[in-house]
């Protein structure tokens, strides 16, 4: 693989001053998926976050030999504000990196480019993608990919993928979780981010994130969108012929009234994605097949999940999981 | 979406080193349905297509009042060569101002750059989206719609589109082609380079290109890529979803031996593109029917031509013509 995004670790993870948990969801997820990869949490006055790792300062955190600092926060207003920019460049000055998928750019920023340039660091939008992908070629790729295709946006297709990471490494499989948006390029250090590349290279840049490998090998491709998504669909599609999945994972959450963002749009049924999905996968890898159901069943209890799941698994014939409450264990067992 | 409008008529037609006549369909097109706006073409040694217009130097072009060259040859990825600038440059120092749908940007060419200024030209990178496009809301419009879509990239969807135009303006419909690639913009004056579009804006581009409109009004929406190309198929997917069409068209050229720029994938048969699309389409409007086949016939004698449409209006049950041999009259009675 080349040069992809190339964050180096491990990572200071700014809290900032999230206004709430919910906030520095980014920098949870970071610390839920690689801990390893942490030294510690830096919160300023009023931070209501709190993602249970140490505080530290800049000081210490470099001395214990951070890298980076990840901006794990949403900024309030779609501002960097004077009291951010103070800490952020006193961490350049230190010797750390900063990262950050803010919508707004840290390289839009003067103070920061200055301070950066000063000495010596960088700064990584991991928004903006870092180099010119290629046009996809279709070919076929040695080792093997999964894909996560969701009914809808934001329905765990990142968890999914991660979990069914952690657990093929578990059980000492080969396997590589391959970020396509902010989050999991942080999380990871590396990856695409697809919604921002141009039209024309998606399918490739997908292609190129998942490059030939060891034939046991299996990619993890972070889903995004939906084939079902009026305003994100095109994205989903470059992720199915781009990534060649020989395996497809459905994810759905099923107390949702609407597609996101889409008011006039219900949820398309399990059995939509599944049909619709294989037809497109199959064009290009006449192999492919869905092997599992990951749900969030965060809005219901765990009686309810069970019930649904389980009915869920008579009606698909597949296994129906919930990836945070059970694991992912019978997905990989088809694998 | 006026963008383009000033770009000064005549043209001259780049054909450059063009590999075969397919990839001067830039050039081909903007012949065929604006010929009163070409003064000739420039063709350079090892130039393997011909539009059939009169070559011309790049000073009789301008003694007999071109006032801009159209690179008309498109490559793949849009590479922008030595010996090409050197042609682009004494058209400028001729001239001429210069206008090119490629992806590789006539404005980061620094001698080309140098050379408009110099002279006092303009150079119009027409794949430069003009404005911001929005996300795509999925919501129903007013008006009515026509996408062509396509068996693979090049089969004619743009012909097909401005075929119908004609037509339907011939009838006293009423109707707009709405341009979606570099050729269609150069012809029309306007409209979306969606190859060029950030991923998450793409079917919002659509929805901008074609807003509500009066009732019985027709867009005819240019196609681009396919469902079924490893490549380009996101591009096709937003305009599916964005285009929420009424009609489609599905275009096709049957003689060709795999799709193109994929030497490892068949065309997928018409029956292929009506089911996808249809299933797709009828996501965001229920009511779309497909209502014509159009053929790229260009490589078959007219018998043959009249029997394969023959055959394949009985095999589809749906109106199969040449658009550029016989016209579409026979779709446009389906609309």
């Amino acid at each position: 693989m080349k040069v992809l995004q190339m964050i180096k670790k491990p990572y200071l993870l700014f809290l900032g001053d999230a206004p709430d948990p919910l906030s520095a969801k980014v920098a949870q997820g970071i610390r839920d998926w690689r801990p390893e990869d942490c030294i510690g949490q830096f919160r300023m006055e009023g931070c209501k976050a709190d993602i249970k790792l140490q505080d530290v300062t800049i000081d210490d955190a470099v001395k214990a030999g951070a890298k980076t600092l990840v901006i794990g926060v949403a900024n309030r207003g779609g501002l960097i504000s004077k009291e951010w920019t103070s800490v952020l460049c006193k961490a350049l000055a230190a010797g750390l990196d900063i990262a950050s998928g803010l919508h707004n750019q840290l390289s839009d920023e003067p103070e920061l480019v200055a301070a950066a340039k000063a000495h010596g660091r960088d700064l990584h939008d991991v928004r903006i993608p870092p180099v010119q992908y290629p046009i996809a070629n279709g070919k076929k790729r040695t080792g093997k990919r999964l894909l996560a295709v969701g009914t809808d946006c934001s329905v765990g297709k990142m968890y999914a993928s991660l979990a069914l990471d952690k657990e093929m490494k578990a059980r000492g499989m080969n396997s590589t979780f391959r970020a396509t948006g902010q989050t999991g390029i942080l999380i990871t250090g590396e990856g695409v981010p697809l919604d921002a590349v141009v039209a024309d290279f998606m399918a490739g840049a997908v292609e190129y994130l998942t490059p030939d490998n060891d034939p046991e090998h299996w990619d993890l491709i972070e889903g995004q969108g939906s084939l079902f998504h009026a305003s994100y669909s095109g994205v989903t599609m470059a992720l199915v012929h781009g990534g060649q999945p020989d395996a497809l994972v459905i994810c759905h959450e099923p107390t949702r009234p609407h597609m996101r963002g889409l008011p006039d749009y219900k949820l398309p049924s399990i059995q939509d994605v599944r049909e619709v999905g294989l037809r497109l996968a199959r064009w290009v890898n006449p192999e492919c097949r869905v092997v599992g159901v990951c749900v969030n069943t965060s809005a219901m209890t765990e009686d309810e999940a069970q019930t649904y799941l389980a009915g869920l698994a008579t009606e698909t014939g597949l296994p129906c999981v919930d990836p945070f409450r059970h694991g992912v264990g019978p997905i990989v067992d088809m694998l």
